[in-house]
């Protein structure tokens, strides 16, 4: 396989990092250069010792970041915005993890990001990295944006059920359960060990700035309210959605509904069992895999559907998708590099 | 202070478990007897091993069962009623904590616990046991029905916005993230610790049967939709409720109607901070304790009401408030035996 | 009962938040002031959540620090040292958490900490506050130390060995499986959520400071080794020591020894039970009580002696046995106020 | 790649169903059947939920075995015994993960399994399966027999040591904590989650069968004991031993020592870092991988050495290093299907 060489902005976060555990795997990558300013000069495995013995790398200042095939920018929201042309300029393919090009209204942006977009007329030269909803554009996509790791939970539960048009026009409501590495690698108050084991922490109430992609990727924008707690889980997503369906849908419509959508998807699974321990999507099961889980439950008097997902917010949320998304645009198989199968137990 | 004897029907599992270290450990309580008829003839901390040097109380079984002046009963549901008569006569007080005698509706019985109430006369003769909703009927009351863990989470959170006709005539949707311990006693393969640790569950998507607690004993009988996560905490439940606000309504008078409902309350705490690390309810903090934690946000722009409550399943949940109520009912201060504050860290 | 007056100097960390909350709930105790130096002015409750509602003390910083029947001091080793003078003549009775009066022997405290003690002509004047080794002192002490959390641990599992003259004159080996709360309040890259849940840290594989403690508290300063391993449980202590008995000596004497030394003691518990799920000490029983239980196995045909025991390291470890020594030393009933028996589950 | 078939038998325990996530992973290997006297009839995806998706497998029950070019035998200790000849002919080569034939001395076998052999002259026919130790023997070997992972723990973290021949001629003392995979997949009391979270059970104090295979492993049979304490981690070991270093002899020996044994070994790392948060080995860190991390500290003034090691029980300790061993059997690249690399954070 002919290698692409990749270079990882922002390493030292767990974004990045995944991505970089993931790239070192890929068979079609080669990643050239890692940078983090605060570790520049070290092994990268002094930050992932999960890397230990797999790459001789150290992080590199980002000032020396030279141009590649592919460049991964994993910097926090809005540190892209500052110099985007001349990271622009350092890939032929730019793939961002950041929030910084994910909505194409700007307006949305303004209202969940608290400012104006720098550049709201690159907002439409962006794809937003989600295959299941844009496989086809990201096959020749140059501007990669990856989705948030809770949109990317709602948004694959949710858009068949629109899609199919069998909800009723009222509020969904979302709850999300969140992990501490959602919260990044900086340490502080709020995520010392003391503190937040065993915490359940209503962390977004309301306000969530995933909402915003959620709604604009939804058919018809409808309204989704997300509330995201803060468990004391280290990786993973669950959510589960509130909704209910139009008089005449049935079980079996829903059923179909998803089959039609994710039918060929290779990491959508439809989970719902009779039997066993594990019926409906569980983090657990799904913890470093690229895989989203997706399974529902209808109330048959009242017509409520919950609907239930669970991923890995790092893989499937974040790092996994992407490098899904970049074998689409390579066209290589869409599942290389991702095919870890997850732990029992 | 003049002791009244105590005895304890079901005392291995967690509620009666719990039910009697608080009573152990109450100066106007005196433990008599403590069945199970699976470890009748062992000492009660073989099960319990935080009793060990605390009593040397020995299970007996139920035959055995003598008179006292307070009864408590912590069976399985549906086992209170096989031999009703018999336990009755046997206390002059009778504190029920299963579900058998919560509901006042025999159709909601028959519709939460599938088959209809085998004494449905008897419902009416039953206190539903919630000091905060109930106080002046428990202080006369013999028989007392202690309230569901996720009712008590719920209802309480729920009571004053109904109470003061805040909340918009629409679902109100109740997520519930409860702990393993809420599944009692009994050990499984849905419980073995490799499977279940990590496991965010969803039990009970629709029909918890605790929705029929919370329906009857809010004004209006609202429609009120559970869905419940267990999670793999041990103890605790994060409850959050998702409302709307009436137009006119505001922030203050939220405030307002907890202040009314709860100002003198003991155990219930308003939690709503600008700072600190637990700003809003969380199970970590009221973790042994007998407090229910309330707070809630408001979505300025759509009226969007979060209401968020936190408490100790097997204490403010069960054993705790079964125990408040006792107190009111036997003339003593509210607050003895339950003055535990909780850990930090 | 006639209060007494307690201030406590560095309340925002573990071990002050927990004599605080002790002591609120201490019948003899009035805690009239709590320093911080950096929460000064704050509610204590906002550092300590669970103190909410228990409380309307705030922090103060300590130079407005006024004189009190009881000073107890949990400031960071060294600090103390640094105005010994004042805060000595801010209690009639001082009681220090810290390191740095623990030991007799000036040549120890070099050793460990680093550096010469700047007093030691004060160190013969405290007295180590280990009730079940030093009650006799403590009863007339105005200096108080508390032990280490660790060598509590370490040091009442060994004693009666020691002193009964059970051992071989061979090195024992101890192994601590300690907690995140023992590295205290500060927040750090160590300590940050998703690095530390699930990781197992060896901590000090040698050169333990609480080694010295151990040491000089057994008979004949014999050579005990420690390992300390950091776990990610919050609170608790797991100890294990490995030793042999001499030839002739058996079970029975094992146990006899712990018997004579502690048959009387409120707060030893001696752990070895042939079935049950909790035959052992385990950390999990004792978490929140000023418990430490104490258990051993013999390996008949080697001679080998698995002495074994849990606690919690910031009561029994810290805060508990000091308010135990406070209430020897003020001639309450020695279990005031520490008589909360721990959960189950 | 010429694929193999591969028949497991054992398959809904956590040996064999992490043995059947490697295989459908390997590109050498053939899944043909796995048998599950419980489970026979249902997909493999009912028991091991990581594999929905991965296979359409079923369970069959162990008579409807057919002969593949190798079978895996994961059934509990004992069992293979009761069908010794049966099983062997079905396969050209055997791997068995159970303790049946782990031993050369037929002594130690009755000491630790506490009944005669009832093959002992078929126990020199079997090789066991660690490739640091017996790579050459395992070549050619029909007969696999896969260590323990207690075993393999402390065995590779020692074996180097007493090969140099660095230690002094004294007990060394083990303390390894385990998780609670390790007791297997059948659910109990002891395993049912509210009692076995939090909990740090003692389980072999001393006794442990794994003793055997340690001390038959490193040259000279020497004085080894160990004690084994699970904690609630769900996978994972974490050992520590403690020995001394003959005189003479200086950490730069030890790191010699180890450098000589596993210098070229893919799945030995040395772990002795001065800086970074995982400066030695930790089970977080080789969750899910086949790696064994191995790490030391020397107190320089008494000469005591304390060897740290981690590992995976459940890769690296069971189904990896078997997979690894008939990697070199089959002449395979010995890496294939172990090179998960495991995760930060």
């Amino acid at each position: 396989m002919d290698r692409k060489t990749v270079a990882i902005v922002g390493g030292s976060g767990y974004a990045g990092g995944e991505f970089l555990r993931l790239a070192l795997g890929h068979p079609g990558l080669e990643v050239t250069q890692v940078t983090s300013r605060r570790f520049a000069g070290e092994f990268v495995h002094l930050v992932h010792p999960n890397l230990r013995g797999r790459t001789s790398l150290k992080f590199i200042p980002p000032e020396k970041l030279e141009p590649a095939d592919i460049l991964v920018l994993a910097l926090p929201h809005g540190a892209f915005l500052e110099e985007y042309e001349r990271y622009l300029g350092l890939g032929k393919v730019v793939l961002d993890l950041s929030a910084d090009f994910r909505l194409k209204d700007p307006a949305l942006y303004e209202k969940y990001y608290g400012r104006p977009h720098p550049f709201p007329e690159e907002l439409p030269r962006w794809v937003y990295a989600v295959p299941e909803l844009y496989r086809e554009r990201i096959r020749t996509a140059d501007r990669l944006a990856g989705a948030g790791c809770n949109a990317t939970a709602t948004l694959l539960a949710l858009y068949p059920l629109f899609r199919a048009g069998l909800l009723q026009p009222r509020p969904v409501f979302v709850t999300l359960l969140i992990s501490t590495s959602a919260a990044g690698r900086e340490a502080g108050p709020a995520s010392h060990h003391p503190e937040r084991a065993g915490s359940y922490r209503v962390y977004k109430a309301t306000g969530h700035r995933h909402t915003a992609e959620v709604v604009e990727n939804l058919p018809g924008r409808p309204e989704v309210h997300l509330t995201a707690i803060a468990t004391d889980r280290v990786r993973g997503i669950l959510m589960t959605a509130q909704a209910f369906l139009l008089d005449g849908w049935s079980e079996r419509d829903v059923w179909q509904a998803y089959r039609e959508a994710y039918g060929q998807e290779p990491f959508v699974r439809i989970v719902k069992q009779k039997k066993g321990l594990f019926r409906y999507p569980d983090p657990k099961v799904v913890e470093g895999t690229n895989y989203i889980d997706i399974g529902f439950e209808l109330e048959a008097d009242t017509g409520r559907l919950v609907v239930i997902s669970a991923l890995d917010n790092l893989v499937k949320g974040t790092a996994g998708h992407a490098l899904q998304a970049l074998n689409i645009r390579m066209g290589w198989p869409e599942t290389l590099g991702l095919d870890f199968p997850g732990f029992h137990p």
